[in-house]
């Protein structure tokens, strides 16, 4: 093994060129979007009807294992990728663990997280159909962020519909998009009639991501050119997401390195599916055997106690239906959950393999995830994002169970973003305000009263 | 020339492993430091009392050009250096200039700036002695926060006092210094005498930099084992930030480029001087000429207005007298103006090598800055600080002249750090109720007029 470096960048010209599609080597592939109306099948004519074009191809496919990146998207990619494969050395040693502790870090762009690989793909292929214009919504505003940037950049409008509450929370996130020229509409607004219907019934609501779901896609729907878009959950996210993995294992072979576990925290599971991707497929195709450990909240469990199910995609029950683990799309979290990781369901490729056995997952509460970032910044440096401290949680515990083994295992785990942004939630930890909550079963059980009968 | 990507890292065994001591090259020292009230100058155990011990023989030293950095500054600077020298590609484009733009960018650790070069080895000598504590002030947080995340590394407890005004308007800076583990007292506090002073006086005082470094000191006084440390201006802060110079001529070095132009921004002088070493010594040794350009806020203007003199580092007038460009330690900027780069003065050093022609410097209007952030952040994808920007924007006015002339000369600026924590800068140049403040010559006199008479 060669001398490893605190932190590796891959030169630019080793940089993937082709995102990986992890369906093309799954032995069984998730089940189609079904029209909530009739349960069938949604064509691919309906698809591009409602997504981009060719996004709406990369949904479906099913067969290419490789997707070139097109160039317009690599000159931007290169503004903040490589981002660097680091090896945690003071945290081992803080732990006193003969464990190797990798870690692949995703917030060194304005942005603050992974999000931004799939925005600038996204708004390139929005321009390139002669797109002007895109909707979407955001909660803590890190997608809002992100696609801000790839709006500014491809010379695209953007209106991003921001949940009140966040909106009032979080100020400064709402003037980063609006220094890179997006509209932000704290939601419910009178730019909608389903906004002006809610405000109508509820004049003093702060809104929910539902509500915002809902007003982005009606105006999209209204404007001229104009789509939605999303930052998780859907194949083509998880295929864009795909170069967190690629640069990881590819920064490790340079290493002679692999990892023996590798560990992402999922709420939707973009940053889970683009991080395991190329070690999924080692696993698949019976190249190595990689445990693959998803870290989800305790106050959110979708792969730990929800349902293998059919179910809406938003709140407001407007969407396809996805074939998913879900908690039902009633499912809110407890007000005391902080941060992002709070979506009721998750990746159909994920569900499709964690229901087939190829990956584990646990739930972790609030406290010992923020216990396990203070740490983290202390000896690594860097301050994780709430979402991204959930995957420190699990690898330090990993790591402490190498030290009571005494193995010297390989750990490698996806730090997803950074927490600059996310303050309240650090405070609310410092000041010992924050609780860990677990659902009941009879809440979930509620919850899962909202699953469609299909 | 060889190939240039987006981004160049040198690779962690090329890291430089001295800082280099540009006073070593200089044709003429900067004046010894003065006691205020007898005009001597300060003898080295007087600053050896007042200074941790290392510092006030590396403020004192005129003659060892490097310095090795010890082996437990590397092992942290590790977690975040090599810091990126990065080529602008989009910009150029977007400015239609034949010139070639790099930069140096330090804004990729969780403090946001370059500030964590220093306070990495302030902290490290301090443990070396033997000391258990620190105090500092801060205004915008950027040095707090360096300095809150080497204290949790090396292990020592901080007192940050903070200006009242500002950790109210930037309540998440404070978070995150107490995520590392910094105390942060709103100054003025009850826990000093001159404190309590104050706030008798006015209770309802939103308190000064002058007042919160006066509140340092007492308490650093009054507390055991205990120094107070400053984050620019010294003579030991510039050489610890020349790291930034040596890795950036090392990787332009790799790229077969060498800059025509050093532009970067200056307040009191940690950056600046930082930057330029390396290429200062190009020049004062005749190996080549560059032009290097000091870029101010037009309304502190120290080296383009100021006086060449001897002056007080606080508005307390408590300090030793320092030789310097200098507006008057009375001197205030106008409540309009945003962000940092407000110091009276200007690092002796740089002080000297301006006074003796060896760099140029321009003051710009706080409107351009912004709007060179704009366009930067919509190119480049970083969101950078208000204070790098005055950077930017001189950076972007050369490569305009360049576009006229025809000339490709290769330019390279500092970028020394991100803004996500003064979005209320930028919220106001959005919302147009940023001014341009231009100081009167008669504003000026009455700020010469707090100078000492020596």
């Amino acid at each position: 093994m060669k001398n490893v470096p605190y932190k590796l960048y891959l030169p630019e010209d080793k940089l993937p060129d082709a995102w990986y599609n992890l369906r093309a080597d799954m032995p069984e592939q998730p089940g189609p979007m079904l029209h909530p109306g009739t349960g069938e099948a949604l064509p691919a004519e309906a698809l591009k009807g409602m997504f981009v074009g060719t996004l709406a191809e990369q949904e479906l496919d099913e067969t290419n294992r490789y997707i070139s990146i097109p160039g317009g998207v690599m000159d931007y990619y290169k503004t903040f990728r490589p981002s660097p494969l680091c090896r945690a050395y003071h945290l081992e040693k803080a732990l006193d663990t003969p464990a190797k502790i990798y870690y692949k870090f995703e917030g060194n762009n304005t942005s603050g997280s992974h999000k931004l690989n799939s925005a600038v793909a996204q708004v390139y292929y929005a321009k390139e159909q002669g797109l002007s214009a895109l909707t979407t919504e955001t909660g803590a505003g890190q997608w809002g962020t992100a696609l801000s940037m790839a709006c500014a950049y491809f010379g695209l409008d953007l209106y991003v519909y921001m949940v009140k509450v966040s909106s009032q929370q979080k100020p400064y996130r709402m003037s980063v998009m609006r220094t890179y020229g997006a509209e932000v509409i704290p939601s419910p607004s009178g730019t909608t009639e389903i906004g002006k219907k809610i405000l109508d019934e509820n004049p003093e609501t702060g809104g929910s991501l539902g509500c915002a779901i809902s007003e982005a896609l009606e105006r999209a729907a209204k404007t001229e050119n104009c789509r939605y878009v999303l930052g998780s959950v859907l194949n083509y996210v998880l295929l864009h997401q795909s170069m967190i993995g690629l640069e990881a294992r590819a920064a490790m072979e340079i290493l002679g390195e692999y990892p023996d576990i590798v560990i992402g925290c999922a709420g939707g599971g973009s940053n889970l599916g683009g991080l395991i991707g190329p070690y999924m497929r080692d696993k698949l195709t019976g190249k190595a055997n990689p445990r693959i450990v998803a870290v989800e909240p305790m106050s959110c469990p979708s792969l730990t106690r929800g349902r293998y199910a059919y179910d809406f995609a938003d709140t407001g029950m407007t969407t396809p239906l996805i074939p998913m683990y879900t908690l039902g799309s009633g499912y809110i979290p407890h007000p005391n959950h902080a941060g992002g990781l709070r979506f009721h369901g998750m990746s159909p490729i994920l569900s499709k393999l964690y229901n087939q056995g190829h990956m584990e997952a646990r739930s972790v509460g609030q406290r010992p995830v923020f216990e396990a970032a203070q740490l983290f910044c202390k000896y690594e440096s860097i301050l994780p994002a709430p979402e991204s401290s959930h995957a420190i949680r699990a690898a330090i515990d990993e790591a402490l169970l190498c030290r009571e083994s005494g193995e010297a295992k390989t750990i490698l785990f996806g730090l997803s973003g950074t927490g600059y942004f996310d303050m309240t939630a650090y405070s609310s930890y410092l000041d010992n305000s924050m609780s860990d909550y677990r659902p009941s079963d009879e809440d979930l059980e509620k919850s899962f009263a909202t699953l469609p009968q299909i």
